[in-house]
């Protein structure tokens, strides 16, 4: 199976203190990290979902990573615009992101990202287009060593 | 913490044959179970994502959860017609569903149920309104026994 779980809910918020603050209220939920992430123009603060188990590599867990856009003409300003607060794209863990984006490719899944980029915690990520999956932006996440 | 795993992700599809066949061919992720619903107003199909685990209670997972509407006038359908096919909630395993709705209500998130109602594979479960938790439909599930 290319997926070993799934990584992370991204969730579009317009103010990232707030919704961090209502996620740790709500859930208990802590903030493993908190990012900006210039290139895809989000500040962001992952929230990790359960104890951390052992992985093949290490210590693995899921994580509720809340999305808030740098600006209105970055693709999370413009989903909040179009449709407002909400689930934005779900991530799955893979072994290895470059095989993992061959595979789909050659699946014929249309890849937004046909090389690796940096993702949170030091990921190397990939995204699919919504449009081969039943319109979800899915991404691929290939956790950091160690 | 309140919740041990993400559980799911729920994805509205117009056809569940033609979804469960994109989402094989794609990862390779297989059925592990397809349920009507007919107070919810779906069909679904539950195809696992990663290795069952073991957990306090048993071997866990997470799910990508395929739905498809029973018709239009049904939540799912609903969606669809409003925003077309893509995430429509996420679930997260909690040990005590009954627990986690008192402790939810308590922080102020409207429930969508105060009392736990039937889901998937057997699961207790209990829907949280999208306007508290930053726009997400978010369903608390209690796994099965055994």
């Amino acid at each position: 199976m290319l997926l070993s779980r799934i990584d992370h809910v991204g969730i579009a918020v317009t103010n990232l203190e707030e919704a961090i603050e209502r996620y740790r209220s709500a859930f208990g939920l802590e903030v493993a990290a908190t990012e900006t992430n210039d290139l895809q123009g989000v500040r962001e603060a992952m929230l990790r979902v359960g104890p951390l188990t052992p992985d093949g590599e290490g210590l693995v867990s899921s994580y509720v990573q809340l999305l808030e856009p740098l600006g209105p003409d970055t693709p999370v300003g413009k989903f909040l615009a179009r449709r407002g607060e909400g689930l934005h794209h779900v991530g799955y863990a893979v072994d290895d992101v470059q095989i993992a984006i061959e595979s789909l490719a050659a699946q014929g899944v249309r890849m937004l990202d046909s090389q690796p980029r940096h993702g949170s915690l030091g990921a190397s990520i990939a995204f699919a287009h919504p449009k081969d999956l039943s319109g979800v932006l899915t991404e691929l996440v290939q956790a950091a060593q160690g």
